[in-house]
């Protein structure tokens, strides 16, 4: 598993990271578990995807913006690590979705980061367990996930 | 401590393991944690438990559908495990209620889900550490409820 | 670090421990990691901080409020352990704040909770990976707090 080779093969490049949005760290290592703070859709110029699911943004636009959270978190483990080689596997995320109370198809939009996940990383080691629900976000970013890998000791 | 057989006991019967909504594993095992993906109310026949609680739904209705979410967890674990005398305490849930947002019960309805488990698996091993709020949940479906357990190595 | 002795010079007392608002228990050690359960802002008569952000309460009524789950924890904490030196680091935690659907600045309330742990533990131990969303909360409190510690063992 080479997850920065696999980037550049699918033509795909991280986002800056970002400076966390408030005071906490963005990755706490404890043993073999590495937490990834909540991180949002960052694109390449440093903007934020925004609007709320079932308003102002399509199901493939939610899509869009989750995988983007995908490549934002790997920019961050990145930036705190030094080194994407680290991950063994991806262990639980909790999927955010910015919606109204009406939409109901958190599952669609948050595999946009699950298949990232397991383009990069491998069907075993690239996906883990999951729930996808939506919530009120900071900031109306459209997604917010968070998320516990295993790591190489 | 046998699940199974005070499940027995107890007249119950789970439910069918649900195929995962969306792109994640049901059950990732890391050391002696695992963890549940975000499970839902099916019932015998497979159908889901809808509606919102504090507009379709009264409170020991929301009651009875984090119970079934209990169920529903433990054929998930079953399926993915062989063997529910693997579990050894439950660590953590995080009880998400599908609600309007003037509903403030949380707590009562997600106990329909943690009294099972004390039931089950003893007031020591079965409560765990908990959060029980609300959110927008995917199919509309009245409870979600993820967890983390210890299991024996 | 010595938390209770910070807490004197700071000039703050920790509320009365709550009983738990449910079937759970407020605290679970599993190896080197402590999992406190949701705790809300319980003042030093036991009371609640109750109201939305973003109709009821402005946001720094919001940070108190956070920062009173902070002391509300470590309050829990002690009441479970008998001793605040068990903690070593704060991990993780999961800000939820009682917003209405056009709230966004959820982290700022959260950073409450945050600033006290840094100002209690260190900038190092007391930092922690986090998310900070909106949600509906039981009891319309205002704030709402679960988090991971590791602890010394």
């Amino acid at each position: 598993m080479d997850i920065e080779k696999k980037l550049k093969e699918m033509g795909l490049q991280l986002p800056p990271a970002p400076p966390p949005g408030g005071v906490y760290q963005p990755v706490v290592i404890i043993g073999n578990l590495l937490y990834v703070s909540g991180q949002g859709p960052v694109r390449s110029d440093g903007s934020l995807i925004k609007g709320r699911l079932g308003a102002d943004l399509a199901i493939d636009e939610g899509y869009d913006a989750a995988r983007q959270v995908g490549l934002t978190m790997l920019a961050t483990i990145k930036a705190h690590t030094g080194n994407l080689s680290t991950l063994k596997r991806l262990v639980k995320s909790l999927g955010m979705v910015n919606s109204t109370l009406d939409f109901h198809d958190h599952p669609r939009v948050i595999n946009g980061f699950s298949e990232l996940m397991v383009a990069l990383m491998g069907e075993q080691a690239g996906k883990g367990a999951r729930s996808a629900v939506g919530m009120i976000l900071p900031g109306n970013i459209a997604v917010e996930i968070e998320a516990i890998f295993e790591i190489h000791e």
